[in-house]
């Protein structure tokens, strides 16, 4: 007698998400007590972000629906109306779907409609990434998020004790750690990867000798100074004269302003800077073989904070994006300002490498999710524990 | 010198929304500092519901925006695409309106709607009936959007010590009171009101002698159950024969199935039961002074449970919705039972009127709001205070 | 070896719709060539137009996909709306199906959504009851899906030459007759069908007897006008006192003007008047059967027309609403206006019962349509002939 | 007294539509009658098409909104849903606009959005560049757009006698010319405009000398095909070895695939060929300045055929895109093979320049269709013709 598996939805809705859950979904399709549905949305379908659906498909996971969803824009206006649509079309997958469980990872504006479109079809939600605490709109978005979820996994023990003082029934948190480091674990260990720079524009960076590694994304909640900010980057870069490799920002709100700044930049400036390579993306394995050799990770990306602890990557953190993400020694955190990021970063190459942290646990997480998923008895009315 | 006045956008989805803000709507259009602007959707639009929008004009307000978004069909899938269709709809009317501040009421699926779509667009969102605690999907939805509101105006004391401890920060929580109870003060003292029933089908209730009065909505998370449930009730009314005047249920998911429930009763069962009149909606004075006089209320709406409280009107409240919400001696809770529904109302007609309650403020509320609204410096930037 | 069927996807978006497509349905599910699917959508699925969806399935069809699409509201705005989002939501379930041909009958906004779905998903799109001409809103739809269509299934000889005319190739035009035809004989033909009225709300009419049989819609271009002209048929009804049948209008922009006017006629004049009986719907085999034995139809259905000329009813079109569509003799046209009314009632009572026509075909259409589909070799570039 | 003016809302909604009725705006805006208003949407708010809007702005004319539609993906599916979404959306934005015309111009997706939209709000819809015919996707949806109009304005004689021929009222269509060549003609008499290439990338191409220009656009009923079809110009280009002036193609469905060719034509071939500059778009002057210099034209723009024609470019069309568009003795067509563009480009070559034609308008469009606005007795109800 065949036994009824329980369906579990994960939906990745970016390149960072897949990252965030890939080792979660692994265990969840090998798990003989759940069937993986997959649900590929947002920018994880296009072709300037990298064509991540192409990428999971070729990882061996089969992708359920496909739900286009970004009104065309990067305003905050767009912003709004993508989430809208989104949270439309989700809606549409789910009901054809039809899932047990509709998995969920972190804080940005289309996991916010994956969220709601689950919580209004009564479908039990379950999200990783909650109980932390960052700037920027996603601060907002990954609490009101963890009020409309059923079960939490966060990433670290700080994230946990949050999520119960938020409310929440204890007995439906679990801490399993962060499933991104199940991956950088084993990425780290394939001394296979090749660093080579076979895409992007500009200069080859050779990664045998010191480089830096910029990854600097749009505030939404700063839109209208990107381009500034970017600059104040850009300018300390000029001065260190290091050669360095960058990668594009994402698609939030402001996306335009960054990218403004950069093509100003090359057309302008470049000529009297250090040589500059440009990825739109970068697979996930060559992206922390970067983060593992790199003099210097100087951006607003979380990676800074959270892989780059466990790997133990010098970083200098730039702005508000990750205020008050917990984080640990690998990094300084400094302002818009160039003269700022030049004395941190200059700091950074002075120390060098970092022991590794386990902040954001201990590359089990994968496993741990599917199991809990498997057994854990959903209910769906949620009330406040206070 | 003309004073730029800050620009107050209010969200009505509803006709529960308009009583629950109508005070405070004054307040803000009479406040020197203030510009009033509202803006009209969901089913305040709707004939069937009354035609709010209408009503709200002839206060003497001026609707800035009408925004239609409900999608037709009354099922889970078509109240999370009508939270998708309305996000994007009110971020147009944001967009051209462009106010200082968005005040959305309570925690059904439109204002989630209009709350997602300020938060997206970087204006600051304000928000009365946060930290109360009940049953249903409505308890989710209104803790999430707490956590996307930049203002707070709780109606008790018990609900601010809920949003604080929800990790916001004092500084933006504002103890008001419920500005539905400033109305139902001076509807109750306003002795002119006709409680004679011009509209409604049925048979009309004599209402200076006893009489039922029945409020019972969906649960949107026991959506199937709808059916059945108004069954218990309206087998409890045939066995206690005492004249009843009843309300349609609204528009949530599962409205349909109550609906059915009913008609099948009128159709087959009411010429052996009392006289009943049914209400798609009453005028919210009519309304209150139907509960003042009521010799018990049955059902699940929370006026039972507010008003009521403040009213003094015996209650008796079944099945879950209210569930936990913060209530006075007025309320005795019943499963969806017809026996102890016969019973809890036997024992609610013995003991007549209760006395006057003040858990939910004292009539100044609405006064309250528009001075805060007009003093408190808005930031975007939340941060959990934990 | 198994042959691999075409794949025949079939949009019903309303009660009208599927009578005028059932025959098809049912010569496509049997073709051994074709596969039937099935996409039900806008008012096909709303309770109050009598969940048309449940009847197909009654019927023994499978409904392949359920496609909420109508924005509440009911004026032109929503009514644009609507069309919108039902056009995004019905290329969601086409790119699910993934069918070889979408075949959409006649003009209404939601077909007009199918038809625009499928053209630019590059899906051949077959068209029923194109060529003819009407008053409304229609006209101009109707004209605008046969340019976009590849197959056409004109309903008349005068349609076909019609279409030839607006420049489409002869060879993709096949004269088929209309396929409610093929019901209207069938249903006429079983003696058993049930005329007594067990739903509705008013006052039973004995169809033994002479009774008058209305069905009255608005007119959207005639906005604004809907409650003045349902009143002219109103007051000419109340003049005859001869007991009446009337059909609720249907949910186009305008609906609630008409409505409104039949409310009030109900509330404040009915009892002067005849006995009236008043449906939501009526089982298309019932509402054949009235428009048999009515001694006049009234309004502006298109039943009136068509079906009455095959059938032989006498009737009295009033409006603007089926100008210059096909007519035979049974047929008076008349203003909004209760003299005319009452006078074209009068000498129809006189005349009776008219001979069958063959205007709209022979019964046939719905083998037809399904053996052409199968032959036809589909192609997507169009060019007009001219 | 003040004279109510009549308001004009134009639609633009793309790079093209804008050069195409840009002397009509000008006329409209000038006119003692008229008030001019401007809804800019889909690409023409796009930064990736070089922000019409802004240019519209700079222009002097005013925009009265801005409709972000384009759902992103560049697939077939996408470009149903971003109609669908701007459908909805234009809705809005007529809505608070009110007009009493609307204007559109072309064929395009967003345009059928547009028009549709009014239709259905009941708002006089006028139309340029109806009644041609070409290849592709357009030719339908231009036929369609025509069914739904009120008001023709054709670009030449040939198309005028279409539009009759497609049942529309005579007294309803004016033969005006395409405003499209009132711009060309005043551009090419400027002989300042700057013809250097300052944006873009790859190698400036000398334009005092022989060079090709390439514009080459996706085909959406050959979705797939894209690729390869870009391909066959490149290699033809690669062997002629002449320097080339190359667009970005524009926002259709399957523009990704001829991207996708470019791109690894640039990384992989581009040096053995000769030096190659890519424009994403440029200014409309320099555009037909490049006409009026390139030794040759290749490719499948519509300019190709119109423009050229009146300029007296020599022309290799490519493909079906242009099938049937009325063209004069510029154009050599061809299939999407490498050879038949060599040995046509090579034709054009020993040719030279065409004399200047008049197939599509004197110069004096905008005015005419300025005064015809102003005069015309709007009625929104159609008739067919026959």
């Amino acid at each position: 007698m065949e036994q009824i598996k329980k369906k579990i939805c994960v939906f990745i809705g970016s390149r960072a998400n897949y990252g965030s859950i890939k080792s979660a979904l692994r265990a969840i399709k090998n798990h003989p007590a759940l069937e993986l549905q997959i649900v590929a949305g947002a920018s994880a379908l296009l072709d300037k972000y990298g064509e991540v659906a192409d990428l999971i498909e070729k990882d061996g996971f089969t992708i359920s629906d496909r739900v286009h969803m970004i009104v065309e824009g990067s305003t905050p206006l767009t912003m709004a109306k993508s989430t809208g649509f989104g949270l439309s079309e989700l809606a549409t997958s789910f009901a054809n779907l039809k899932p047990d469980v509709v998995l969920v990872v972190g804080d940005r504006y289309e996991v916010m409609a994956a969220a709601v479109a689950a919580t209004f079809m009564n479908i039990p939600l379950a999200h990783t990434m909650g109980g932390e605490v960052s700037g920027s709109i996603d601060e907002s978005t990954r609490h009101a998020i963890t009020k409309l979820a059923h079960v939490h996994f966060p990433a670290s023990v700080v994230a946990r004790e949050r999520i119960i003082k938020l409310g929440e029934n204890p007995n439906n948190i679990y801490h399993v750690g962060c499933p991104r480091m199940d991956e950088v674990a084993s990425i780290l260990d394939d001394t296979s990867v090749p660093v080579a720079q076979f895409e992007g524009v500009g200069t080859i960076v050779d990664v045998t000798k010191p480089f830096l590694f910029v990854s600097q994304h749009p505030v939404t909640t700063e839109y209208g100074q990107g381009e500034k900010q970017m600059r104040s980057i850009l300018q300390a870069i000029k001065q260190l004269n290091i050669p360095t490799i960058m990668l594009w920002p994402n698609a939030d709100a402001g996306a335009e302003e960054l990218a403004r700044a950069i093509r100003k930049y090359r057309e302008h400036e470049s000529s009297d800077g250090p040589a500059m390579h440009f990825f739109k993306n970068l697979p996930m394995n060559v992206y922390f073989h970067f983060m593992n050799r790199a003099a210097c990770m100087i951006g607003n990306s979380s990676s800074l904070v959270r892989e780059g602890e466990f790997i133990g990557t010098p970083g200098v953190l730039v702005g508000t994006r990750q205020n008050n993400r917990l984080r640990g020694k690998n990094v300084i955190q400094v302002d818009y300002d160039t003269q700022e990021i030049l004395n941190a970063v200059r700091q950074q190459l002075a120390h060098g490498s970092y022991e590794r942290g386990k902040l954001y646990g201990e590359g089990t997480a994968g496993e741990k999710i599917a199991d809990v998923l498997a057994a854990h008895e959903h209910t769906l009315q949620k009330t406040i524990t206070y």
